[in-house]
């Protein structure tokens, strides 16, 4: 399995959200986070306004998937988080060794 | 080492640290998240109210430990966040190439 | 690629950010976060004044980066997040196998 993480601009969660309930994704995780790209000292837009890029608040969306999925899911991800604008985000793919649904106890590819 | 993700009902917290405890658990990070798994669209019950399973408020629990320990890790946190209701959480397990412990500069398995 | 996350003392951010800026980094991110190590039951100092160590609020710094970069990155965070104290924080190293800047569509470790 593979667990997708996608550093993007808070105004396109749900866009996100939307693009990967579209390709059948049923699960993910949201945090409210804080970071700058490659442009620290110069400006980014953040609701209107601009900010000389120190830190700037960002959602991190977690989508763990089959590894099938997880072309796909960057790929998706990428397209509906894209505004062709610095600091739209990154998406960094990391393994995931085991999952387990608590619930039910399933483990592997169909506790995802 | 590895790094055992879970995402569980915010008011688990407290049996799952205890039963962490339990089993000589000496450190761990939480995160307050937010988020849904299969029944987006259903409900589901946080704190005493049904909502439509949009995002709802969870928290993440990580601890890293030792290969050997990451097994009945996953199992105390499976047995303590369980309710049998839907939305009970999902465990992740990661891996972890090295740890440092600050203070002290101890890397890898003794540093956990 | 290697994501490093740093639990740290939400005081030394700031250290940290400069110390990692001069070594060249480009891109991070930051998470309030809540934990506790081994000293479970002691007491830790947080903002002038002890507290028994439950879960203390410390930040979470996550820097992704090329694997030759991945060492001077954790030397880095650990010389300025070191106070001498307990509660200084760890640093855990993780695999990233794909990084995507979602603005250009650049991959891998250019994208990074
Ligand atoms: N190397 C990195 N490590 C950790 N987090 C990063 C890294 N690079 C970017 N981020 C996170 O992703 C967010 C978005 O990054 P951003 O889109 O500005 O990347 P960028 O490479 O500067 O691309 P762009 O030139 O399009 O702005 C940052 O605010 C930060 O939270
Ligand atoms: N595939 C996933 N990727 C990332 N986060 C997930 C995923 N699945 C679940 N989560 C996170 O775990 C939380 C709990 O998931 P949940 O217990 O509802 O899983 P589930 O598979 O729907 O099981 P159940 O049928 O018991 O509800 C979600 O709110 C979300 O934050
Ligand atoms: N094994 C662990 N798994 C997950 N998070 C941890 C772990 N150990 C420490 N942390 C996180 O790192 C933070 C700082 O840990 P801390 O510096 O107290 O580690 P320690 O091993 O107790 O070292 P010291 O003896 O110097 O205090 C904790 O508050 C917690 O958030
Ligand atoms: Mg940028
Ligand atoms: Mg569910
Ligand atoms: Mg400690």
């Amino acid at each position: 399995m593979k667990k997708i993480e996608a550093i993007i601009k808070p105004f396109k969660v749900d866009d996100i959200k939307e693009a990967l309930n579209e390709i059948g994704i049923k699960g993910m995780t949201l945090t409210e986070v804080k970071g700058y790209g490659r442009q620290k000292g110069h400006k980014e837009i953040y609701r209107g306004a601009e900010y000389v890029v120190d830190f700037i608040p960002k959602v991190r969306i977690e989508v763990v998937v089959e590894d099938e999925q997880a072309e796909q899911v960057v790929g998706t991800i990428r397209e509906a988080a894209n505004t062709g604008k610095i600091g739209d985000g990154k998406i960094f793919v990391i393994p995931v060794e085991d999952v387990v649904r608590v619930r039910t106890g399933e483990r592997g590819p169909e506790a995802v």
